[in-house]
């Protein structure tokens, strides 16, 4: 079966895992372009990966025949406009999260999206997750009967400087639109209302900067379940990321995976390893499994595992948070739009 | 130096774990008589622990002058009144919780107390369980910096009848109040505001009754800190008693004690113990290790651990809590009273 | 039914243990007397554990027709002999461990015991640890199929002095002899041969004694199955003691217990607890349930758990496993006597 | 700087295992040719991992001038003929193990690599185990003191059929091989004495064909530290590969790797996942981690980490345990030769 042809437009970090991964791990797929608009970085991850291409301008990839699919990894104010050109230009898409921080800019790509017949996939890799993705086949499995509560505790290695904090929209839009999904993924439901009690515990720099660093969300879910969320932009041990969720019939619960599972016994105590450290670390393996996912997709012409639609249902969770949190009340989806 | 004469009102199901502690384990104590008005029960109690004394009436042990402390383990309702007529005696008091289901009778009976001159311990058992004074203790020795945030998660093994769900004063008065306190304790603050959300997902009869027996408690405490408790009234792999509480310096967390640590492995999985059934397994030491404390405080004229005061907080978070369920908002602890 | 009226003879550290145990928790008995050469240790743990009578020489003990069964808690160089005159005297025993370390009286006092028709059970209390007992059982119930091999574990947290150890009789006999019987026990199965090496790893002067402080012990056992013990006079984090068996179904695998299951992760690392210290600490339930098995063992005209036969085989391998480091050669059981 | 040309002898599973590993994951190195008197398995490798040539012949490989280094990947019985033909043809060699089954032609390799002044590296993956290196490194570092007790499990998920058996050069020769390697390696320190304790439990078709299939192995190192191991050829839950170092400031232990660390908690059990499968699954890191330390160790003129005389001291052993087994008695290392 003929190779997927990918072009990759944005060299920085997440452009890079994606290279590595396809021209590693990943089969069926192989990448013939990548872009930056600073080339040199384009250059660089080319000659790292062994990609023919390196452009300047990513519409070079657009304009390109041979390329199949685009990953989107360019800043996230540009992802909505890129996503809508390249289904224009009639290439697949894999789009980091968020797609947008509007919904009225999402709901326009989807529109885009569907009227170029390409797929689209959404970069919520943690849906991919080895422990995270168990939990879930649980759930289908039935092993855990009707879901009850599903509970997420989300906690940063390291704060974000408050100037980051300032224009990333808000915690919740920046680090819990994560775990919005996750919510979503594992309670198999949509959310109606949400609470959202937040406050600054780690920098006082981001509180004046008129962002939080520290929540609890609570969650009702459209099928009668419950969630809560506890975030953090700093857990001192490290990269906390753990998922539990309790049904009729049980319950299920992954913890922090670990560099090794090596303890040591000595007079003072027993001292096992902290959590991988950040993202890269946990995740490395969820981000090539949802490219071999959306290669697969592609190649056998199957609906992609998170959609448009999946990738919508986050934002519009991370405002009614906001707002819930201006207004000290609970808020239901319904309200935002 | 001379042991407490302890009298025993209420010859149930509390008063005799009370009196097994007493008879086996505590050191510098002694049961002189016990009450109940089921005669028959009273007296089958005082056989198994050699109780000199069984009586019908609970009067009889407030005359009784050898006696220097009572143990109120009597109906819920009766425990204010019996507390302030033992007060006025001049016994020590250990009271079973809830004082009382109203924040003007608590109040009523602290002044009683306070007049009386005499102690008086209310019995939040779990303040002494192992694992959760554990971290109270690193906690206060500065191990986790400041806390952030409190959590719990609180499940029983089964769920009550709707009929005992209908007259318990609904699911916070009831068991989240355990929570509410342990909330209090870990946090070391008191708590300002609360949002509860609740459901049913167990037994649809406790809905009819006008009570959940599911819900996500968030809790604002004095010192800035977040809380959140997670309650069901039935897991099915037994009592869910877990604490963690996450700090600037480190984050401490308490699992559920088991019977045994063995892992069997076989070609189908590996298997360990489901959690100790229910609270008296699982607090069993912690009912003894409360009463020592309260024999020790009379012993060596020391302040009680856990003092009528901080009986009356978890009574008022609860009041509040049930008061944002039924109105979707957060609310102050200061609307209550 | 009728209680049990036990005499305990030997005040010392584990005659004190039981008296606890009787006097806090066992159902169907009570203490009539204790006694040890040295009254006023008799008579403080008479005081402490309110037992009637305090005696400063055991015969009194034998001779008070009230009492049905007796504790030997003496030095063990006098447990047969004490042991033969009890049983002459119509009483039940209890006998810590080793009965005695020549086999032939051993064989005396078993005939002796069998001669008065009394029951004899051996202080192997570690068969009653929770966490064995159930690897026990769920041998017995067939889940892990025939048993291929039983590795043991058992490191003290401190050596002994030199001169204690010079005088003990050696490692095999002082401290392996607990875990020849576990081996025993979870086999199955008495051992045919026995392969140990010794070696001085702690202290030289233990081995300027004449004595080893840590050991492999390879065992044969008579169904086929292998066994391994290591042992170490020191472990700096403390009390080790763990037990696996592996079979051709499953294995089963038990850990140390801790005091508490609290995990505090900082900066630095994942701390959890060092195991409960010694053996008062860790096998202090298994003291009171054999104890309690013995109680009903008489109510009950059943055999006793722990015979003087499940005595004597681990001090043949004991002998044996001394004769085998001597030797450096596997030395068969049936060489013994 | 140069990547090193590598050529792969044998296109079987485990040169297919490196061939992925260095197509996919190794820096500095690129696969140029790979060889199999096979070619259609050649040939299908190359077309897998992009190698430019397939061969029929390993001499092929030998004789491309391009080629900096080979990987030895053939039977066994073949390994030290090629490896020395290549160090004539001044290639430095990855070796997987053991080099021979013969002490004599490994120390003829030797003097062949040593005059040729190629670098040799034996394929000894264990000690490139996250958790395995990780027990090393706290050694290395004294977190655990001196050394005084390695312990070994190492239990297959599967028999070999007794015909491989018979002609496997025996379990200790075959299987133990990996575990004599890793015992020497965490001790520091070579084997003076070995006793080794064998039975047939698993499949009595490999008894009848002379071998055994369960075994417990008595070490005595050079250094006066004790080791033992214990194996067989089938633990029904999976792969059990675990390590325990034993010293005089404390101890460190590795458990299996788990494919997630899911618990699924009901009313039956709490469940958490069997091993991961077989060394394929288990070791696959340690085998792109051994590669890029030999890729390293050629680039930057180091010495190779696992030398061919650490190759040869697993075989010695390997032998003195089989003649330890057959005569029933402790074997001397310096007995063999």
């Amino acid at each position: 079966m003929k190779k997927v042809k990918i072009g990759i437009i944005g060299a920085g970090r997440i452009g890079q895992v994606h290279a590595k991964s396809i021209s590693g791990s990943i089969s069926g797929a192989e990448i013939v372009a990548i872009s930056d608009p600073y080339l040199d970085g384009a250059k660089k991850a080319a000659d790292q990966f062994g990609i023919p291409e390196a452009y300047t301008n990513y519409q070079q990839i657009l304009q390109n025949a041979a390329i199949d699919a685009v990953l989107i990894c360019s800043p996230t104010n540009t992802h909505a406009d890129i996503a809508m050109e390249a289904a224009k230009a009639g290439k697949h898409i894999f789009c980091e999260k968020p797609i947008d921080t509007s919904v009225e800019k999402i709901l326009e790509t989807q529109r885009t999206i569907q009227a170029a017949g390409v797929k689209m996939q959404i970069g919520f890799n943690r849906r991919f997750d080895h422990n995270f993705r168990r939990i879930r086949t649980l759930t289908e499995e039935g092993k855990l009967g009707e879901v009850q509560i599903v509970k997420i505790t989300s906690r940063d290695p390291e704060p974000p400087s408050a100037e980051y904090a300032q224009n990333s929209g808000g915690m919740f839009l920046d680090m819990t639109i994560h775990d919005f999904d996750m919510a979503c993924y594992q309670a198999g439901s949509p959310v109606e209302e949400v609470f959202a009690a937040g406050t600054v515990t780690v920098d006082p720099e981001i509180g004046k900067a008129g962002d939080i660093d520290t929540a609890i969300v609570t969650l009702r879910f459209a099928n009668g379940a419950l969630g809560v969320i506890d975030n953090c932009r700093q857990a001192v041990y490290g990269y906390d990321q753990r998922v539990e969720v309790f049904g009729t019939k049980g319950a299920a619960a992954a913890e922090n995976d670990t560099p090794t599972n090596v303890k040591l016994s000595t007079q003072e105590a027993v001292f096992s390893d902290k959590p991988l450290y950040f993202f890269l670390e946990r995740y490395m393996q969820s981000f090539t499994d949802e490219l071999q996912a959306f290669v697969d997709a592609i190649r056998y012409d199957q609906p992609v595992p998170v959609s448009i639609e999946a990738g919508l249902e986050p934002i519009r969770i991370a405002i009614a948070a906001n707002k819930s949190m201006l207004e000290n009340r609970p808020v239901k989806i319904s309200e935002i739009e």
